[in-house]
């Protein structure tokens, strides 16, 4: 196989309009494909999935390391390689400080079915989050606990947005994130024998005393109005994390960690406590 | 006492160019006062401090009940109010869809001394951290987990940055927040019999199986370069939180969070699991 490369010298080009268009979720959507913005997340991408459709890169930018790993990626994936002056890359990067390479990535939306469901099952729902550096974060903490899947119920936030991408350090596209109807994910957790725990800050059972050695799915609400009344009906428990401070609230993705975090040591100690 | 009301109407007004002169570091440093924009914000400090000494508002977009908190906190610790017209009000403004209310703080720069310890003391304390919204969000879950103080040492940033103030949501002004150098840090938890547990990604010995009942500082370093070797020698142990996915890190505050609130459950069983 060969490599294919192009230069794009010029601000008209049909990709760097193509581009520029991606950001723009009505047209993520329309594509199916996104763009991903720095060195960070796309050799993240490049190093556990076969995703990237095609490389831009400013040569000037990045490292001679760097272009052998992408030249590598791009034989063996038949990625196309877009090198751009440097006005036509300052004219499509995202990023205030750019580091020479973007990559257009194709999605590989995922549904319930889809996902693996280990022995234990362990999953983390979120209801109704709005801010993609939330979601993002939410992505890397079910990432780090070992989850399942992270589900995305009353969600308003298309998970191809750029700051999704950035704050999950592009574990988007490698941890399965689903979009799914709220009682399509009812109906998933009974047929699964999956118990439903909801974090309420006003619920009076502490989340260090609940068992969550059993299947389970935890389930977080924004900041602003938590967990919605419909998906509140539905649950098996309500928990919460004491507060002993001035804020009466955690960050969602700081308190969906503490109790992924408690489900793991209590799975991982002999005894319950 | 009487209200001191006044009204501003001109860009060229000293108070607007102070303001403005607040966002660069040097200016807060030298006045030892900060802005802090937005009502969320400034209602917290108003609710808990009287570090408030002055009121830059936009009649136009506070409400009736909004105005009158402010004046009553006014009049009880003789904070001037200004009325800005709205041009005023915009070119002050740090915010993209500002609320109308901006304060003047005073800064009440703490010491080591100045911590109120617990009779079971926890402390958190933050390793060169950089980023305003990573030391917002650590005050923040420190705050939560009912920690006795947040320490800074190696720190980079001013604590009384917009940004932290925003993403502790004013919390910085609450919560116990001490700059030091850390050989003033670690002369202090020798001195309290304080022991000092470092989160360290190699570390072998895992934070739920590390004693945390006892007086413990616990420490965190930034994701990129972790805690400073000359901090790490120091240490009485050090800990890791195992990673099960695609990251090889979660976010600090995060991780803090984690360890914290274990802390907080081993104190609160009777057993230690």
């Amino acid at each position: 196989m060969n490599l294919l490369i192009k230069k794009i010298t010029s601000l008209q080009n049909a990709k760097v309009k193509f581009i520029i268009k991606l950001r723009r979720r009505s047209q993520r959507t329309k594509s199916n494909k996104t763009f991903v913005d720095g060195t960070r997340e796309v050799l993240r991408i490049m190093n556990n999935t076969n995703l990237i459709q095609e490389f831009y890169i400013n040569k000037e930018l990045i490292s001679e390391t760097l272009l052998s790993k992408i030249y590598d990626y791009a034989l063996s994936n038949c990625t196309a390689i877009y090198e751009c002056e440097k006005n036509v890359f300052k004219k499509i990067t995202y990023r205030e400080n750019s580091d020479g390479l973007i990559a257009i990535v194709n999605n590989t939306k995922k549904k319930l079915d889809d996902i693996f469901l280990s022995k234990n099952p362990l999953i983390l729902v979120a209801d109704g989050i709005e801010k993609p550096g939330n979601i993002g974060a939410l992505i890397r903490a079910a990432d780090a606990a070992g989850a399942d899947a992270l589900v995305l119920i009353n969600s308003k936030t298309d998970i191809l947005n750029p700051n999704v991408i950035r704050s999950s350090i592009a574990t988007v596209f490698l941890f399965p994130v689903i979009e799914c109807n709220i009682d399509c994910f009812f109906n998933y957790v009974i047929k699964n024998k999956i118990q439903t725990v909801g974090l309420i800050p006003v619920a009076s059972e502490s989340y260090i005393t609940t068992d969550l050695r059993i299947p389970t799915a935890i389930i977080v609400g924004s900041e602003n109005t938590g967990i919605s009344e419909y998906c509140k009906k539905r649950l098996s428990k309500k928990i919460s994390i004491k507060m002993n401070g001035h804020n009466d609230s955690l960050n969602v993705s700081t308190a969906a960690a503490i109790a992924l975090f408690e489900c793991i040591r209590q799975r991982s100690s002999k005894n319950k406590n």
